[in-house]
């Protein structure tokens, strides 16, 4: 079994405990086992993020306009840089000097971070789509020592935030609404990346607001419980 | 001024020319420009489609399960794998014994094919979004030569079947709502990719059913009449 991304870096933390951007928390659970299996070397990122990545508020500006479209009145728009019904826009956060985006710098560094791979080549585009929850990411990995599909599989599927969903034949994989409201991300699409020596493709679908927020931050408290970093205050009191 | 793709395949060309994949029709309308200026070494690419690359059913299909949403009906679905309102589908085309939908293997073997580079290195995630018209791509292209972003949008500039919408301090990029029914395929997000020592990642709109499809098709007679390979018929007569 592939252990959790990071324990040892909470272990040995003191003071504020920070939750992952909630693409990079929904990617990594397709790319941690994978790197844990063949040794991560380059990561190019392009996702598809849904609406409640900008909150309520986001949700609302999508219904808002889809209804407005059904009875044929004027798209109203207010939260989104641009009209999101009917349209994606690759604009996630606002711009750097560099070009990239907010979201697409943090899916960089976050994901060094919490690998622990500080000099990881990693570059991301981010784009909001017209879906209400949660984001996907399509990933081309470069790896240090040659893969297989199968043994990625095996990897992927002994991850416990993964699940596996991942058969051609069978027209299965993960989409954003078959995994809004899941606690684990699904995983699938799993194949050998044409453009590297040792490279796959893949594809992760994982609710924005579970795996990307608040899931993740309950996971993080749940695990400090375990190793007993965190203490009911009355037992404080008893020392 | 970079010149049209390869205008010499078609002078050396006989019998029936073929119209390229509508994807990669319109992702090459930014990676040609800057593939001469800086020598293409490898491409990854990430597709936003619309429902019109499967034709009107596909139209038909997003606007009955968008109305259907508005009267809180239960959503129709006959043309697209998985429900396509509210939702994004990494699939386009049937899957093939490798893992790549004929779609993904299209985008690899034409853009090899009409840019002349047999052997290049090229990974594609093909994906329908509930879009109208107009596909997207995201682009992550390595380059043999070193890059700059002035460079990259000079020579988008002056290419014929480009438009360089690229400036992130006005929130302005290319989105499928703006190039739909356009001529040009709109060229923006233009910067250095992190993950490749000389590399660029930007973003293309363009209209599958124009440049995708009918337009593309038309600029190719236009051009044979041009080279006077294609004459009228009572010129024929007349010799």
């Amino acid at each position: 079994m592939i252990p959790e991304i990071n324990p040892e870096a909470l272990r040995n933390h003191k003071g504020i405990v920070a939750n992952p951007n909630c693409s990079t928390a929904v990617a990594l659970m397709g790319i941690w086992p994978l790197h844990r299996r063949f040794g991560l070397k380059r990561l190019i990122l392009a996702t598809y993020q849904s609406v409640t990545g900008a909150g309520t508020e986001g949700e609302k500006e999508l219904e808002a306009q889809v209804l407005a479209h059904a009875k044929g009145a004027e798209l109203p728009r207010r939260v989104f840089p641009r009209q999101i019904a009917f349209n994606v826009i690759p604009q996630v956060d606002a711009f750097g000097a560099n070009g990239y985006t907010g979201e697409e710098t943090k899916m960089m560094l976050e994901s060094r971070k919490i690998m622990g791979l500080p000099q990881l080549p990693v570059s991301a585009t981010c784009v909001r789509v017209p879906v209400v929850r949660a984001h996907s990411v399509a990933v081309s990995a470069e790896f240090e020592r040659p893969v297989s599909v199968a043994e990625a599989r095996e990897a992927v599927s002994s991850f416990p935030g993964a699940e596996l969903v991942d058969d051609p034949s069978r027209g299965e994989y993960p989409t954003p609404l078959d995994f809004s409201g899941k606690v684990k991300c699904g995983v699938g699409r799993i194949r050998v990346d044409t453009a590297f020596p040792n490279g796959l493709s893949f594809w992760v679908s994982g609710d924005n607001l579970w795996k990307g927020a608040a899931l993740n931050a309950v996971q993080v408290a749940e695990l400090m419980v375990r190793e007993g970093m965190l203490v009911p205050r009355n037992a404080l009191a008893a020392v």
